[in-house]
């Protein structure tokens, strides 16, 4: 085994640590996130930081640097108030990835990565026609976090697409089946094979595969 | 494909919503979380709201409920504020689904799960033996989410404990080289297989595989 203590991290070059700290936490929720700003000028990017907050009301956090690539994310969202969130597959996991270059402000990623923009609902920022799992946010609280400057997003989620057959009885959405990869650290995709689901815990006997 | 709009979401089953909802947000990072409170008592809790905030200081968020079960890894961190983070793999996920029961108080879910406790380095908090990626954080700041009476605990990585040749030179840890799982709602526990590590997003041209 290795050991690193708090100066062994401090003294890592820059985009070493970044890798490091960033791999370190699990696996990752690997979405593209739509906007439009009021021009609708469309913005696509790639996020890894999509965390549950709570289901009723249902709500999902984001974390934003103001000074990285996904900034028109970020300025599009407190324009406008509304967001998309889009599941990557196989199919589109290299362009998901292109996404996070630093195009022109002028262009669309998703006319650059050569990914689809789909309108529905009413619902102002484009989703993603290849994903197959897509969900859509209402802006409901943005938290500055003083400790490193980053943005803490919560939204609501106020639309939902996924593929028939999908959804289980007892409302768990099959991921996987749908194709959904993850990610670990900051450009490692993979697809996932399950284990089991395993019932709900009770002291003094073990869980059984449901 | 099936669609769920605000109200629709609203009106299902208590159960079936939180199930739906926490499938929504994609993989999951899996982790333990090992407290101990100030009479020595020892807490074991699983959580699948881990999340990266920054490299530099190296910070980490975790989405913790008052009224659900892990209630005493709260009250553990505020009292001593120190908790250790373990990667879940594939020896020991039941044990770790069943560390989320409604235990008493008295009892070690360490015990009750057989899961071995291990102290080192004068950090209060225990880790989890079998856990091949270990960490430990300092609670560095507790925000209160009124908007559902969730918080979110952001800690500092003060320790990190990684197997022999599982880092790169560039940084990353590879996880899955290490065993660990991923969650997808609230129960369903899967391995995952890489399909590649892509280089740095540039306009102009596409990502290669490294």
């Amino acid at each position: 085994m290795q050991e690193f203590f708090t100066e062994d991290i401090q003294q890592l070059n820059k985009l070493v640590r970044a890798s490091f700290i960033n791999s370190l936490g699990g696996f990752k929720s690997l979405v593209l996130v739509g906007t439009r700003n009021s021009n609708k000028q469309e913005n696509l990017a790639p996020f890894s930081s999509l965390f549950h907050i709570g289901a009723n009301p249902a709500l999902c956090g984001l974390i934003v640097r103001p000074d990285e690539v996904p900034r028109h994310t970020l300025s599009n969202i407190l324009e406008t108030q509304e967001y998309t969130v889009n599941h990557v597959n196989e199919g589109m996991y290299f362009k998901a990835h292109q996404s996070s270059a630093r195009y022109a402000s002028e262009d669309s990623e998703f006319e650059s990565v050569e990914l689809s923009p789909e309108y529905k609902h009413g619902i102002m920022a484009p989703f993603v026609k290849e994903s197959a799992v897509q969900f859509a946010c209402k802006l409901e609280q943005k938290i500055d976090l003083e400790i490193n400057g980053t943005i803490l997003i919560i939204g609501k989620i106020i639309y939902v697409n996924i593929p028939d057959n999908s959804l289980c009885a007892d409302g768990f959405i099959d991921i996987e089946a749908a194709g959904t990869l993850t990610l670990s650290g900051l450009d490692s995709y993979h697809s996932t094979t399950r284990l089991a689901r395993l019932s709900y815990a009770k002291p003094g006997s073990w869980p059984k595969e449901i």
